[in-house]
């Protein structure tokens, strides 16, 4: 990649996943100027302070208006009224995209808003931590992990200039329909956040075991949930309210198998429980062989050198 | 700690923990000579090659004779059996201890079968990777991890003897009633690993995500799930079978939860969800406080470097 791919690139919202879009294109040119909008006041005031962005604006709209790509990078509840609000000022021939964790929904609010000339490219980036805000960005998020583009339709050479975007950010680049992005994603990330979220509420709901036995007794499996059951509520409560069918179709696969497990376990079927132990290995080698995750034991958490 | 707390040890099993227990001793000069002994000659092959002990014997009651402290490293479900065929050959004043994940079952087959003058003081020390085996143990897996120690009327001095040991592999030390500790790892562990254990079979099994989908898109949030699913598939079976009632308690409470939260997004009620998922983030932060997790984004994986 030689030379910005965009010119202007306007990013609206400035947590984790536009900031560190705004840091992996500065480290890479990839765009002659970054702006950048939130809505709240001291995620603008942090991000000016730090230099998040070459230029803060006020409001959506005017952070859009010039801009060849402009990146919806706000929880997906937000994003039709963003699109509302920025649509009369973007460019003919501008890109907008987002960075949604569900496509459906954000192609349902933010297409019929968009005026015609203007390239709608739906993108997410299968990327995080379990931090959030302008702070906790960072350049290598993206770095092999996976982007999925849903062009919907869209014009191919957008498309394709999109792509190069974030493979020059580090990423691997796939295309999906939205429908089949959504299960996907209700699998990979949406159902087991729920889970991670209702395990950790479990634990701090019970009477007989404290909170502060749950906090020193935790490195025995517990801990690994808290992780992903840390990440931003807002953002989460939205994945949930949108991706509403395919979450709950998952959720009931999901219950069906814990309740046939736990029939084991009453009935003492050690042959059944066994066998299944067995057979999850095979998806984490994977895992580990595709370079999605680190086969240092432990995650290599601090402490643990070998 | 000044020279061996113990002058022989013996390790009957030679996986994670007992060979972790090998190098850490080794390392802090705790133990004058480590024996060691596992049922699978593979096993023995293996930590005779790396030289995981002083010493390894073809047989459990040859490795106790003359042992100060015999480890039991086996899966629960085979404690009882090892117990039987040691017993004859132990020490007098000798201390029996065990790593066993569940309290209440090693207890009730265990101690029936020791004889007067020889000390039982079960333990478990909250500490493991998904690795197994002899090669997968090493001298840091216990450091500012907790080691709990279930006297259950033992002798004080044994009790204490013990306590040191762990501390000197790096643990804090705790002492609990049997039945307590099984509530408390049903829990922070017993559950979770079952829950994992579910979430990866389920996208193992859906027909409509690949599997090669699932290993691609799984930074989203379930490969977190799959190191927990990955862990020995003996060990685990063992415990659900003999930890059934707590681990059914807390499953019940677990989908009681989850189908609140089910509801909430059917329903589409975004405060329920909002509020849920603010309150599960102190419980993280308290574990990072506690030093039982890395702050570092992602559990600090390979690749994420600011």
């Amino acid at each position: 990649m030689s030379g910005p791919v965009y010119d202007r690139v306007a990013l609206i919202g400035l947590g984790l996943i536009a900031g560190s879009m705004a840091h992996a294109m500065r480290e890479k040119g990839l765009a002659r100027e970054v702006v950048g909008h939130a809505r709240s006041a001291e995620t603008r005031a942090v991000a000016r302070e730090i230099g998040l962005v070459d230029r803060v604006t006020e409001c959506a709209a005017e952070a859009v208006e010039g801009a060849d790509l402009i990146v919806l990078a706000v929880p997906v509840g937000a994003m039709e009224e963003v699109a509302r609000e920025i649509a009369p000022r973007l460019k003919g021939g501008a890109t907008v995209t987002d960075v949604g964790s569900v496509k459906k929904a954000v192609i349902d609010g933010v297409a019929p808003h968009l005026p015609e000339g203007v390239h709608f490219v739906p993108a997410h980036p299968l990327a995080g931590t379990e931090h959030s805000g302008p702070r906790s960005g960072f350049a290598s998020l993206f770095r092999n992990r996976w982007c999925i583009l849903v062009p919907n339709g869209a014009d191919r050479a957008a498309v394709d200039r999109l792509a190069d975007l974030w493979r020059g950010m580090g990423a691997n680049v796939d295309e999906m329909d939205a429908d089949h992005h959504d299960l996907v994603l209700a699998v990979t990330s949406h159902t087991p956040h729920l889970i991670a979220y209702t395990m950790v509420g479990v634990a701090d709901d019970l009477r007989r075991v404290t909170d502060s036995e749950v906090i020193k007794y935790s490195a025995a499996g517990f801990r690994d949930f808290t992780r992903i059951a840390a990440s931003d509520p807002t953002m989460w409560r939205d994945v949930f309210l949108t991706n509403k069918d395919a979450t709950l179709e998952i959720l009931g696969r999901f219950t069906e198998e814990l309740f046939a497990l736990q029939r084991a376990i009453r009935t003492g079927d050690g042959d059944h429980l066994h066998a299944y132990f067995t057979r999850t290995r095979a998806i984490r080698r994977g895992i580990i062989e595709a370079g999605q995750d680190t086969e240092a034991p432990d995650f290599g958490r601090a402490g643990v050198t070998r």
